[in-house]
């Protein structure tokens, strides 16, 4: 690219319909000069020929991917990560903000992600490691989405249940159990004082545990323990399974009695998620495998909080993440970003239910709550409460006592001397 | 864990009903004792907890993942790349081989990226750094896939082409050109001797490029290039898209004369892919975006072989990849094992057509045929055929020419003497 091929790739925002812009956030370390490479950048997610030959045309104007700013981070030694690859020269990291024409793709999932974390972003000349960093959307574009059918107001109301957090508890052994093995346990911890009793996310429609039997078992179950305990109950049915089974596994679950279904987001993709969610009769719930896998490290992939975003935007009603504990290997300020992309105001698309999870227990919920700042929380135990030494009605009973302390501002440990459930777990 | 509880989780290959099992082979960095890391890691990707508590049971036996083998590969002074975790010990990089019951999840893709790939694998206490490298599966497993519907000999049997690559051609500008400008290039392009005028794969149903409109017109183009050719000819047409719109709009391309389909495999999602597949009429052709997200780095994430089996699996007849050259950051030996996994026995599944891009044109043309070492590939330059300075019917006769010169071991400078297309690369 020539000078002047250069500045079609720049902008500044007062020159741009910013209306017809998504704003994207990266993170690059790049070889050679700076701005030659942030060209090439914008150039390869979008116009990466901008003319025919012979014909007198830029379709630059239109469809261009255009540089905001970007600021130096500093000068590297050698790439953060070893990657085989062959420009030569100074190695610098910086940050760029771009604009990027929505109207190359539309609101469709599959294309906005083919845009801003496709070939273009992985292989541009002489930027070897990227990250994407964050998106934000003009009003303009969301309105297209419909978001959450429920949000954290819809699951509220269902179960009855304000001003603390919502309980979940993933019922345990998360494989091999019997359905009906699997009804009892999650009654009991029902009985306990959980709100929903859920599916591991491995654990989906399988002979040896059919969807169509353990959400008729859960089913009948749940009622039994409303009738018992006057309270709502949940039972999250994971219908994560092939594409076309979704929405047969959707109406199974749900006739059989299921009042919320569990799917994994990036696993079936996430426009499956929004295909689902217009068809959902019951709030949808996320969960997180193979996030990891392009989020964990800081300096290349995509950030957590871009996929939370987008899985808000999906349709998702909750949306479980890693949480706090080193367990997770997320550290706090990135939780937090991402229960604030749950929460934080997005024009009319309903909040979702942040669920920060990962070996939790009665024992790590008050440190959740602080964290977080606020109620508006799902709390995920697994073995926290189906390992509870005196069984999963102690496990759920004692999480209900943590809370109970938290709310009377009474230590967790003198809350123990009169609960023997809580007793159980801080002796544990 | 225990040593008793630590032994569950490893086996002899004899002692295990092998058919039940996939073999997955991961990279490891784990902190602490290995074999203590190791039999978390099985059990965090399976029974994490083995038995209800006060019953005398244990699921490991049908359901637990199981170590085969492992091999050190040395000890660490720190981590490969640096992450946010808490564990402490020595540092070690060991591969493991590891059995994993498929009765755990069944033959549905989002399950199993689930399991193999979910949050066990990368959220295992003492191991930060993960990368799945590699997938075997049992017959009884690849039974329930159906695989390419065409595959190599399908496409070849379509165009008519033995004996020689498959000559796709991305049309140049991507992104912004009218329906009947990019219709006019793509005849030219196909009089010029290409095989298959393909759409990029940012360029989808857009209000000022439809899938309506746009099919129709290549497809008409098409038509009227075989009558003037005698060839037959493919316009493939990117229909990714939301997953609930896919299928119509396989319908209306196939109805206008498309007669190949792309597809973003990871952005739709593999199981879409699979859907999308047992309903096509036409072969589908697979692109790579978002996979590099997640598989550049040597040592963290999944390797590109993983996703390119799973592409075959889901039925994709062709799939693009990154190809040779230092813009596609793979190296030599990565692309190899993609070709590879495509043109591989494995079992019923028909072999799906590899095609390695990147950057290429006529003077690209031999060292990729040198170094697949054989004829089965696709070669898809985009600028190379539409940025040719005589326009893209001389783009298209540049790479026929290339390959002349290479049938006939007549070196490229020599042949471009008597062809002026070629040559007029040759100088560029």
């Amino acid at each position: 690219m020539n000078a002047d091929d250069i500045k079609g790739f720049f902008a500044e925002r007062d020159q741009l319909a910013m209306a017809d812009y998504l704003e994207l956030d990266y993170y690059l370390e790049c070889i050679g000069d700076i701005e030659v490479a942030l060209a090439h950048f914008c150039s390869e997610q979008s116009t990466a020929q901008w003319s025919r030959i012979g014909i007198d045309e830029d379709f630059r104007d239109l469809h261009a991917a255009k540089v905001l700013s970007w600021e130096l981070i500093g000068e590297l030694q050698q790439l953060s990560y070893p990657v085989d690859q062959a420009a030569e020269g100074a190695i610098h990291a910086c940050r760029v903000t771009i604009a990027h024409p929505h109207r190359n793709f539309g609101p469709k999932l599959p294309n906005l992600m083919t845009a801003v974390c496709g070939e273009g972003t992985y292989f541009t000349p002489g930027v070897p490691l990227v990250k994407l960093l964050d998106i934000r959307f003009p009003a303009s574009y969301l309105a297209a989405f419909e978001g959450p059918k429920f949000g954290i107001d819809g699951i509220r109301e269902m179960l009855g249940a304000y001003n603390r957090p919502i309980f979940f508890g993933v019922v345990k052994p998360n494989i091999g159990l019997k359905p009906e093995h699997f009804a009892d346990i999650a009654y009991q911890s029902w009985l306990g004082g959980l709100d929903i009793a859920k599916d591991d996310e491995m654990l989906a429609d399988v002979p040896w545990s059919s969807m169509a039997r353990r959400s008729e078992l859960l089913g009948k179950a749940r009622l039994e323990a409303e009738a018992l305990t006057g309270q709502k109950k949940v039972y999250l049915a994971n219908i994560t399974d092939e594409v076309d089974r979704m929405i047969e596994q959707h109406d199974i679950a749900v006739k059989n009695g299921a009042n919320a279904l569990l799917i994994n987001a990036l696993p079936v993709g996430l426009s499956a998620v929004r295909m689902l969610s217009r068809h959902a009769k019951v709030p949808l719930i996320g969960h997180f495998p193979f996030i990891a896998a392009f989020t964990r490290l800081e300096k290349f992939g995509v950030h957590t909080r871009v996929i939370t975003k987008l899985q808000r935007l999906a349709g998702l009603d909750a949306i479980i993440m890693p949480g706090f504990g080193s367990r997770m290997m997320t550290s706090e300020e990135e939780v937090l970003s991402n229960v604030n992309e749950c929460l934080c105001d997005m024009g009319h698309i309903k909040r979702s239910l942040p669920v920060p999870g990962g070996s939790d227990s009665a024992l790590t919920l008050e440190n959740v709550y602080r964290k977080v700042g606020s109620v508006d929380f799902g709390f995920v135990p697994g073995r926290g409460i189906f390992g509870h030494p005196q069984g999963p009605k102690a496990g759920a009973a004692s999480i209900r006592q943590a809370w109970e302390a938290i709310e009377q501002h009474i230590p967790i440990d003198t809350y123990a001397q009169t609960h023997p459930e809580l007793k159980a777990m801080v002796e544990k």
